[in-house]
Formats: C-alpha cells, sequence, structure tokens
C-alpha cells in the first residue's frame, strides 16, 4: 500500500514579491512525512481568483490532500474561501456555526463584529470547521481541501488539530551520513547502491565548508531493515 | 507595458519531505520585484523525470521565464538538464565547453574528471551557459528556461551573473505602514482606499505582538507619486 498524497496551496502576493518569506511550506513538509502522508507538490500563487479556482481543482483532482494558507482574513484581498468554493461549484455565505465562533470571541475581546470580520464566517455549504485556537476564525474542510491561515502561528495550530483526523500511511524513515568527499567521487558507488534497493530512495546533499567538498548522503524508505542495511553498506564504502 | 512575468521550478524530493528548508524561492522573489520582472508562480516538485518535463513544458508556455533550481550536480538524483532537454524535445549530451570548463576547475583542484564529473558537463544542444563562479560546474539558458543550480550560494551566484543580461519592467515600489489596529477594523477603510487606486496593490499582514493585534499595510505600484499619495491617505486615516 503506498501512502496518501498530498499538494500545497500557498496563496499570496506577499510571498512572490519576497515581502514575507514562507515557513508554512517548510512546517507542513515535515508534519505530512512524520505522518505518512507524501508531499508531492507545492505551488505558490497570486490573489487572483481565477488562479486559486483553477489550481484548486486541478490539485483536488490530483492528489489525496490539498492543503492551502493564506487568504482567510477580513481584507478585501483575502479571498480563498469564496475561490475554493467557486472551484467546487459550492455556494458560500456567513454561516451561522462560524459566526457564533467569531461572536464569542469578540464578545470576549469586547470588539464589535463589523463587516469585515463578518467575511471570516464566510463557510462553504457542506464543509466542515478547522479550529482556530489563536484568533477564532475558523478554517475549513471543503471535501479533499483542508484551508487554513497564513499566519504561521495560525496555521501550525489548526494543522496539529486537523492532521490527526486524516488517515496517514507508513512513516518515511530516514538516516543520513555526512560524507567528506567531493560529490564527484562518491557518485558513482552511490548510484550502484540505489540499483541494489530499488525500494528506498537515496538522495545526495552537497556542502562546502571550510573550503572542503562534502555531502550528506539521506537513505529513505518505509522498511527499517532495508534502511538500515542499505546504511551499513554505505558507510563500509566510504568508511576514513 | 506590463512586466515580463516569471515562474520558478523547485526542483528536489528533499525540500518535499522537509529534509531541506528552501532558501532559493525567497532570494529569487526578491531579486525579481528589484529588477521589474513579476514572479507570478512557484512550483516544487520531486525528482521525477515525467513531471519535471510536463512541468517545463507547461510554465514555458505560460511564463517570459522560468527559472529552476536544484539537480544539476553528478548523482544520479541530478536528472534536471536531461527532462529539460526532453521537455524540448532537444538533444543532450556532454558539451565540449562546459567539459573545458570542469576539466580546468579540476585541474586547478588535482582532482580527476570522472564519469559522474562529466554528468554536470551535459548541455542542451542550442543552450547557452551560465557561469558558475563557485564550483565551475555550469548552468544553462534553453529557451526560456534558466537552469541553475540547488545549493544556495550557487543559485544566488548564478542569478547574480543571469539576471542583468535579462530585460526587466518597472521595479514595483513599495512602502508599508504598521498599524495598531485589527485588520477586522483597517479591512473597510482599506478597502475603500483600494478602490480608489486600481493601478495599485494593497496587501494586509496582520501579526499578533504582546497579546495585541495589528498588520502591516504594504502598497505597491511602478508610480512612485501614487504610492506615496496612497499612503499618505492611509496615515491619515489611522493616525493615533
Amino acid at each position: 500500500m503506498s501512502n496518501p498524497t498530498a499538494a500545497m496551496l500557498v496563496i499570496g502576493d506577499e510571498i512572490l514579491s519576497g515581502r514575507t518569506r514562507d515557513a508554512n511550506m517548510y512546517h507542513l513538509a515535515c508534519a505530512l512525512t512524520k505522518h505518512g502522508i507524501d508531499l508531492t507538490e507545492v505551488r505558490v500563487i497570486a490573489d487572483d481568483p481565477r488562479a486559486i479556482a483553477q489550481t484548486v481543482r486541478t490539485l483536488s483532482d490530483r492528489y489525496t490532500h490539498v492543503f492551502t494558507s493564506g487568504g482567510i482574513g477580513p481584507t478585501h484581498d483575502d479571498i480563498t474561501a469564496d475561490n475554493v468554493a467557486r472551484a467546487f461549484d459550492t455556494p458560500i455565505d456567513v454561516r451561522s456555526d462560524a459566526r457564533a465562533i467569531l461572536q464569542a470571541h469578540y464578545d470576549r475581546s469586547g470588539l464589535e463584529i463589523n463587516e469585515a470580520r463578518l467575511r471570516m464566517a464566510r463557510i462553504p455549504a457542506g464543509a466542515t470547521l478547522i479550529d482556530n485556537p489563536i484568533s477564532a476564525a475558523p478554517g475549513f474542510t471543503l471535501g479533499n481541501v483542508h484551508v487554513m491561515a497564513g499566519v504561521p502561528a495560525i496555521f501550525e495550530a489548526m494543522l496539529a488539530g486537523l492532521l490527526p483526523t486524516l488517515t496517514g500511511g507508513a512513516p518515511i524513515l530516514s538516516q543520513s551520513l555526512e560524507i567528506h568527499r567531493g560529490e564527484g567521487d562518491i557518485a558513482g558507488p552511490l548510484a550502484d547502491l540505489a540499483a541494489r534497493y530499488p525500494d528506498l530512495s537515496f538522495g545526495s546533499y552537497p556542502f562546502q565548508r571550510n573550503g572542503a567538498y562534502g555531502a550528506n548522503i539521506v537513505i529513505r524508505g518505509s522498511k527499517g531493515a532495508a534502511v538500515d542495511a542499505a546504511m551499513i553498506e554505505l558507510s563500509g564504502m566510504f568508511a576514513e
């Protein structure tokens, strides 16, 4: 059985202009690997209604799960929820359950729930809410698309609640070895080793430190014994 | 005249598994914004031959430029060059100009140029080399696709040489204002302001600090006078 697959969709002009440095991709990649879901593709797109709807549709057809980040706040550039709804031809409006959550939050803070804040209660029909323990405004799951906030602390909190509800596969195990030779010397023996363990993946990540070349070789797979065996062989090849 | 557009394609299993945190996207986003090229989409995909060839073709058709990072080293998982060639139905082999560059580099280091290292001289027919002042192995430009290394120092050095050769547009100017109110209070007036300046883009990036909400409002556009005027209006609206 192969693991469930996933794509991530990061939505926001600010990432593409370099104004904001995305942190959610790295967080999601690590969390999904631990949970046994294979992140297979990431896309970053602008706050563009058609691009959002089309990309959601494409990724939703292709992968078990789609995780989005960004564009669900109260301002005019927060257009993710409406366009995810559009991708599924689903009606969207202020929903009473989401509104009640916001109302309770603003009552506690002594703030009025104005028109802008009410936009955050716009949830597509049939979607399940994703809890936001930080600033209340919920994310949602519609079909296989999980819509979450872009602010990293909120994205991470939403994901922490969501992930245990998703079926994972075998977590991918990995071991790495730092070899103090140039990749050009490692490449041949490494390719031979990789050919003998077709169920494992072998990556080579070069570095340069104090003027000397080296590489981290990473062996990954779902079977611990095979990863162990390959790593022992690799260590023997490059014993110093 | 609108600016040239660009997509970035990050290639590598290690980014998707969370083993490595990508740094090139942020660097490229900032560099292109300064150069007046609009980064419109980023994709991250695995070391998968078909995915690389198909995605290169799709992005090459859609944007003025495509910048790739990753997968041009000497190991078996470095398959970018071959699959970019495949995307354009172009033959690829060890090319004498690239081989001469590598030979000179390894002669200086006293290393032999073995079969693995020679893979880095595989360059598609008709491609222009991109200089690598750090570790010699060149990138290349084929059509509108610029193929560069994944190691951040090398990616940045290659880009620094490449970018001045590409025609840029009007650099996008931006100003930002930190407002100490919740986004829900900012959203209404901000949307009105945005509607009065249709040539500018207005972004709102919320934060939470010491328990208080706020947002950075960013106004962007190619006309400095318009950005100034909108910023003065914005400051007046939220004077404290």
